[in-house]
């Protein structure tokens, strides 16, 4: 401990999820409130959160020490983006031009269109041009308050590409304030070279994983109708446990086929998007370690019914949102916009949208205790905002009151 | 003519929306894309539009222009939100938490809360604290890129609080960048003072209205059950014409109950909301010069059908976009967030959805080849957008990529 290196003194109120570990079911909005409140920070760490007289006697300023003065603003934790398509070149502006007009997701892919036109461009570009491209949409997450994000990879879909990627994904993470956590999304889609999904799965274990996990944190797999059924995503996900990564699913986007059990079964740290989950996967989930994570910015993209938000805190699920933010059916990187849609759509409160992208989206990246909460220990990742009350960054959909962000004990010049 | 006082030279693209009146039906999206493009303006005019070297010829920069390095970016119309009560006090934060657990629009309205809530805090403001909070509010829609602001009254409801209300948007409208239009919405609800629709509007149309008048430039009437009924508005509204406003409705939000044919019959601006429109009043502003404004955000925050956008543009009519902005029924102060409802939830294409937003909307605040389009004589409103494709404005969902904004001919400051 090198003693309060940042104090931000005198806030309206600090506001954090409750307890420690993810929040399930309808505990998903127990907050932590302190008003008013001081922070102190030491370090990359928070050293306390407190009435402001008790913070200012357990953790004077020394030297040095950097005051933020928090009157008139709400300090919540910095959010956590745990499902984000960040790392790709190009962009799908007239893809997104056909989609208004009617054409369908789909039908979209199947012509060639959707994930490959990215993969194209993303084939092409060289591991710097990949990094500065990660860096930039990393900018874009920060700008709106995100201090943690995972990336996946997903649009190289050969040994190279995807290597290079994952290389430029670690780049940017190491050369940004945002944290990244880097997802092998070797299974996002079969790439025109192969014929199959099974023998693209092989491929992928026998000649790509090997050189890709020690570049991750986590695999991913796309199951789906015209991507992996079941069985290439077991085939896939097994090995690539044997490497030591995290589990997750794309799971009954466009249609439900045994995904959410395969993600329980193997105890997936998540199964995202839901869209089409009914009630026997809701329960499981219920019932689970394996959390739901919703992408309701990819719901509206895409005209898809939203996911059964509601019936999984029912049932007792760890719900977290993220942003989904890729060129085709999420081009969104603000989780500010997202928590609205949780409210607007979801029938989420804005303190279980703020505990889902934060808390809960920090278990989901394996980093509970570590980020996603104001309390001592953990990481000095904290948002102000200048709003008269902390649920405007829900309430006010493309509102701006992110006032500062601390990232690591650091205050960021404002950007 | 004094020559040219800015050079926006070397543009990517300029874009602006085709013609001169606004633009019906299918024409909506008729775009005059000039690329590469530079503009020279002279004074708070647009002097000409076109390719850099004809507008370096025929415009030179003079001693003392301002000249913005355009490469890289593009220009596209100044945007304008046609529908907005941007003067209010207080919020209501509780309420949309309240909505968001499940609770009914129309019940918390019943129950006190709702616009009578935001009257309360409103009527409590003296006109200082309601020219600030306006211009507070005027300086969110200008973040995103509204450079003309409709605003209406209507959150006083009695004879002080609606002329205070009209004066401090005034004065807002005159201390700010953005030009601001006032609106007369004395018929906005029934307030508690008064045991019934009919009595208060005699109460209005006597007592308040011959003051209002001079302040407005339009009047509107929220047409609704538990608001006022067609007679009460069709009294209402024939009073204010008497007066020389221009007349608007909101029609149709909840239910259908005869506001179309009444703003057609009255040749009204515009009938806005829609969201309960049927077939007949879809061909019956397809035939009028009466503009459908469309409020998608509004929908968003209260979980409305969407209003039937592709009907009312096949049907011939005018289709006009806007953000509703209100503390209540749609906390969305950004025109970009509203374009990208208007592709992904109303079927729009970007082009269309930026049209609605800038050519119709100006026809429908009686501004028609005044603001609304890049061309040589209007108002020069110009926003820069730093994006590789205009249509980023509407495809990046709560981006960033307003670069700059000239307002009557004068660079803004980076705000
Ligand atoms: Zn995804
Ligand atoms: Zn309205």
């Amino acid at each position: 401990m090198s003693g309060t290196t940042l104090l931000i003194h005198d806030l309206e109120a600090a506001v954090s999820p409750k307890g420690s570990g993810p929040l399930r079911g309808r505990d998903l909005g127990e907050l932590e409130v302190c008003s008013p409140a001081s922070i102190a920070v030491s370090g990359d760490r928070i050293a306390a959160v407190g009435p402001p007289g008790e913070v200012l006697r357990d953790h004077p300023p020394g030297p040095g020490c950097e005051t933020v003065d928090g009157r008139g603003k709400a300090a919540l934790p910095g959010l956590v983006d745990c499902h984000t398509h960040a790392a790709f070149l190009g962009d799908r502006a007239d893809e997104f031009e056909l989609r208004c007009r009617g054409a369908g997701y789909e039908e979209i892919h199947a012509s060639g269109g959707g994930i490959l036109s990215t993969v194209r461009a993303t084939r092409a570009g060289s591991e710097e041009e990949l990094r500065a491209a990660t860096e930039r949409h990393l900018d874009w997450l920060l700008r709106h308050g995100t201090t943690t994000a995972e990336v996946k990879s997903g649009y190289g879909l050969d040994r190279e590409a995807e290597l290079r990627l994952l290389r430029a994904i670690r780049a940017a993470g190491d050369a940004h304030p945002v944290d990244v956590r880097p997802t092998f999304l070797g299974a996002h889609t079969v790439p025109p070279e192969f014929s199959g999904a099974a023998e693209y799965v092989e491929f992928v274990v026998a000649e790509v994983l090997p050189e890709a996990a020690p570049l991750a944190e986590a695999a991913d797999v796309f199951v789906e109708r015209g991507s992996f059924e079941v069985p290439e995503a077991r085939r896939y996900l097994e090995a690539c446990a044997g490497y030591g990564l995290a589990l997750r699913l794309h799971a009954d986007q466009f249609s439900e086929r045994g995904a959410v059990p395969l993600a329980v079964e193997l105890g997936a740290r998540s199964a995202d998007h839901l869209e089409s989950t009914g009630g026997e996967g809701v329960r499981a989930l219920g019932q689970s370690a394996t959390a739901a994570v919703l992408l309701p910015a990819c719901a509206l993209f895409l005209g898809l019914p939203d996911p059964p938000a509601r019936a999984l805190l029912e049932a007792g699920a760890i719900v977290a949102l993220a942003t989904d933010f890729n060129p085709g059916s999420s081009f969104c990187s603000s989780l500010p916009v997202v928590l609205n849609l949780a409210c607007t759509r979801l029938g989420l409160s804005p303190a279980e949208a703020l505990c889902a992208a934060t808390a809960n989206a920090a278990y989901v990246l394996g980093l509970e205790g570590e980020v996603g909460r104001l309390s001592a220990g953990y990481r000095a990742d904290i948002l102000l905002l200048d709003a008269p009350d902390w649920r405007y960054i829900a309430y006010h959909l493309g509102g701006d009151h992110l006032a500062a962000v601390v990232k690591s004990g650091g205050l960021l010049p404002p950007g």
